[in-house]
């Protein structure tokens, strides 16, 4: 086993120390945010923080960059109060990747990556059509992080929409079998399989595998 | 396809709610959570909602439940001011689980589920011996998230050990390979392996993927 510390860890090159920290949180859930502007010009961005920050009331949070850095999801939102996120799966994964390009305000990205927006009901905020899973929220508060000038975003699920044939009896989605990927560093893209699902844990009692095929 | 909306979801069952939305968010990078409390008495706690925050500083966030569900962790975090993270691996996935068992706070858990604190230099912090890919840090900000009383806790990377034979040139971290798991749902977990790694996207460029074996 190697030791690194913090000052080592300032002395690396940029994109090195982007894709060594990046990869310490171990697989995050990358996801499309898609969102219009004032004029109902679509914009799709991959977003690699999505956070579950709660169940009832359903709230999703993800980390936005600096402005600077990246600019057009957040100001859409911040414009439109809604936003959908919709799963990647592989076989759009390089489509999902080329979002993250720094595109200009009035170029879509679902034009330009070969994507298709998908509207429903009164959501002004665009779905990915080819994602299996996708879900609408509401904006509820954007939390500044002034540490690096990031923001905690914040949104109520309203509305989703989903291949019924991953959703469980007990609530749980089978994001394996609709090929949902997952993100290490800054560029790798994974395939899961389960492992097991285990019971709610209690103290002094063993914990017992739920099978799969119940 | 499925469409349901957030009074459907308002209805279900508090389990089946949690179980849907946690799947929602997509794969999350479980891992154990070390503390100890101001006397000494080590705590150990999975925690699924990992959040990266930024590689300049080595930022790392995580969600912490409200204190009355999850009041050891954080109180412990703000009594010293330091926790690691490590990664989960199959071999150790159910004393992991176990972690999320209500214990009462004189009680260890890695005593209990059979895991090895193990202490590096000053830090009064365990890590867990059994992990291949830990990390320390020292507390920055706990940002309190009003609307369902839960916190963002957030850490600055101060050490990091980790199997050398994991990490890449680029400082990319291969998480399959060290066999580190991530979670799905309220109790599902899960093996990853890698799809592909992508250049950096520019706009007009067709996606170019990297070779794993380059």
């Amino acid at each position: 086993m190697q030791i690194i510390s913090s000052s080592t860890i300032q002395t690396w090159e940029r994109f090195y120390r982007a894709n060594f920290i990046n990869s310490l949180t171990g697989f995050k859930s990358a996801s499309l945010i898609g969102t219009v502007n004032k004029i109902g010009k679509t914009n799709l961005g991959i977003f690699s923080s999505l956070v579950h920050i709660g169940s009832d009331p359903a709230l999703v949070g993800y980390i936005n960059r600096p402005v600077k850095a990246a600019p057009h999801t957040l100001a859409n939102i911040q414009a439109t109060g809604v936003y959908t996120i919709n799963h990647i799966h592989t076989p759009f994964l390089e489509q999902a990747h080329q979002t993250s390009a720094k595109y200009p305000d009035e170029v879509s990205e679902f034009e330009e990556v070969g994507l298709t927006p998908e509207f429903l009901d009164n959501m002004v905020a665009p779905f990915v059509k080819e994602s299996k899973v996708k879900y609408a929220l509401t904006l509820e508060e954007i939390l500044p992080i002034k540490l690096n000038n990031t923001f905690l975003v914040i949104g109520k699920v309203q509305q989703v929409k989903l291949d019924q044939n991953i959703l469980l009896p007990d609530g749980f989605l089978e994001l394996d079998k609709a090929g949902s990927i997952c993100s290490n560093g800054i560029d790798g893209y994974y395939a899961s399989h389960l492992i097991d699902r285990f019971e709610y844990a209690k103290p002094n009692l063993e914990t017992k595998r739920i099978s799969r095929n119940r």
